[in-house]
């Protein structure tokens, strides 16, 4: 059963770009997580006309609508007169928000110049009172009508508690949509979709969104089928291999705790170029002191030789960012912080770059008991980015070392 | 003169909720601070008819639309056929757009499965595809049409480099609102406001928005009076003093910078609870390395003893978050790395804590010729804020010494 709603977001500074509309984000979360499917979100500003144009369009495509905003005390807010407008519906004085204004006025110390407030279309229900905010709900033609306020507090509260609860009873056969993530990195979103075609094909009704968050991808999978969406996502992960780091909310640092931890392993890195990014990283994750052991930043190239004793030679021959001072770098932190697993990095991110190696070059080194593995990366972008770009490398790195340690040896 | 626009963002993942619509508001914002009037910011899938249905009404009532999103490669995508379809015009491959895509997928390895990306109406315009993008535009019934990628980063580019130039000369007449930002650190949003009051009062013609972007709040002046937000801009700088920390799109890092290098000083971080953070912060500003020399992550105890020259009675007595460890960490990274400043901060993020201090507790400390200062901080905020607000306030002690070395001997 597809119960269908429109969403309507009204307020001047939501259109002008003052204020990010939060409300649509939390509504539009809400109700398809429910169920329900959102055909629309219109955002519009305090103007009757546009209200009004707005809910016809939604009432002829909606089963039930959630209205935000335009329900205050000021003559920017038009909101009811629209709607009495648009549904033909006369306004009139509703006694319970009269008792409430009443109240709430005297607690305030204020005249009761509010009395607009007080005025909603006729047949309509004041709802959300007891959270000190005036919205109402009516049924017009069969379609319900929900009419919030706009502050994402009070909205949000009055959506938890009164109306979500209202919907399950007035639409009982919805049934929630069941989803899972798989998180990737080290491929594209072309290269993704290309080698999941097929897949896709195959079940129509599990729906796969490809969400990028640079520089990792999220795929979300979604279907009211639970047992086809468990068949999808073991395929998908059976087809992208270890692209796949992990699922729902796991983020690449999680995942490189997890098995850090599982493997019994302590980590130092040593960096450059990412200036301490990886570092960050890795403690944005709680109990990360367990396998995390000390990170250097060897920015200069007196820090390189003093702390990690980089050979001067090395530098003065191959220069800072090469492939054997990266290799130095990464056993340098491995043998001085004495853990199982030394990781540095070494690049230029620009603007500018030395004689050895463009803007983009950066070196990997990966120091483990088994050997040093260390290559050379070229990344076209930002320099910000090529420092996320060079920090999720240096992590994924750690993670296929911790899940194959002939990871080491390869290419 | 009042020119209209309408913004339409096309995306299942935006009307299930989940994703947040950033599109919408960086349009919004880009657009009605430019002067242009924005009518209505409308959400729907990637559906057919609800694509045609909403660019009827939208042209309807405004001069020009932006509308972002269904233009990449999978089948979901749907905005080229939807748009010809509203239309009635016919899709035809556009030769710029074949030679980048062969291109592209010669470049990836990919097969020519994409074809549908060269698709674009009749008559439509390539944009975007310095950036990667396939975007198009086309002028309808004297309407200007532009559509441009979902992906925010593309979209915000060629919005700033080709759209919105482009607009400017299409729509001479159309004055901008001027705008200027301030960027604070150390108040909060109420505090600003309960300082700003009476200037706001006298200057209607002037708009402030407070913007918070934790840890730091951006104040956002605008008017159409050049004169009147000069003087609203000075008297506010006055009134809020040193929290004020920078203009426009100046971060604190990029201030910091700025003012190491105008008064030649060199600086070194030892690191504990924010892990890198605050190095990565200073180093995300290119040229940093002129002042930045080193960073250490004395993560565990062994590193604070062996790299920073800790006493290990220090904290055997006093708990690695104490401020006597604090300033052996400042002092000792200062010497170590022979720099004129040292910062360090050691702290417990949560979730667990030592048995000297509870999750929260941080101590900064800053090593200078005068001396060193340390101080003890307490913030009730979750891991990654802790982090980030040790690291805020850190590099705000650095731009605060640097414009006054007395800071050092301050409470």
């Amino acid at each position: 059963m597809s119960v269908k709603v429109e969403i309507i977001n009204i307020g001047d500074e939501i259109v002008s770009g003052e204020i990010l509309n939060t409300n649509g984000f939390t509504l539009a979360q809400s109700l398809s997580s429910a169920g329900y499917e959102v055909i629309a979100i219109t955002t519009i500003g305090d103007d009757k006309s546009l209200i009004k144009v707005s809910l016809d369009t939604a009432l002829r495509r909606a089963d039930f609508l959630i209205v935000t905003g335009g329900l205050g005390p000021t003559i920017d807010d038009r909101t009811n007169e629209a709607v009495a407008d648009a549904l033909n519906l006369p306004l009139i004085p509703n006694p319970d928000v009269l008792e409430y204004m009443r109240a709430y006025l005297k607690e305030k110390g204020l005249k009761p110049e509010y009395e607009k407030m007080v005025l909603i279309p006729k047949g309509a229900e004041p709802i959300g009172l007891e959270f000190r905010a005036c919205g109402f709900k009516l049924i017009y033609e069969n379609k319900y009508l929900y009419f919030l306020p706009g502050v994402p507090d009070q909205m949000a509260k009055i959506l938890r508690h009164q109306v979500m609860p209202e919907l399950s009873s007035t639409f009982p056969g919805v049934s929630s949509k069941i989803t899972t993530t798989l998180n990737a990195f080290g491929l594209d979103e072309v290269q993704i979709a290309s080698r999941m075609r097929d897949i896709l094909r195959s079940f129509p009704n599990v729906k796969i969104l490809s969400l990028p968050q640079f520089p990792e991808i999220r795929l979300l999978l979604s279907s009211r089928d639970s047992n086809e969406l468990d068949i999808v996502k073991k395929k998908i992960k059976e087809r992208l291999g270890l692209y796949i780091f992990g699922e729902g909310d796991e983020t690449l640092p999680v995942v490189v705790g997890r098995l850090l931890r599982l493997r019994g392993l302590k980590i130092a890195t040593a960096e450059s170029i990412t200036g301490g990014l990886i570092s960050d990283l890795i403690t944005n994750v709680p109990g990360s002191s367990e396998y995390f052991e000390r990170g250097v930043i060897a920015y200069s190239n007196r820090a390189k030789t003093e702390i990690l004793n980089v050979p001067q030679r090395a530098i003065d021959e191959e220069g800072a960012v090469s492939e054997v001072v990266a290799r130095y770098m990464a056993e340098g932190i491995k043998r001085i912080a004495k853990t199982d697993l030394g990781i540095a990095v070494t690049g230029y991110a620009g603007p500018t770059a030395g004689p050895e190696a463009r803007v983009g070059t950066v070196y990997i080194g990966l120091s483990a008991p088994q050997g040093t593995k260390v290559k050379m990366y070229f990344f076209e972008e930002s320099r910000e980015r090529i420092k996320l770009l060079t920090a999720t490398n240096a992590l994924d790195w750690i993670r296929r070392y911790c899940l194959d340690d002939t990871f080491i040896y390869s290419n």
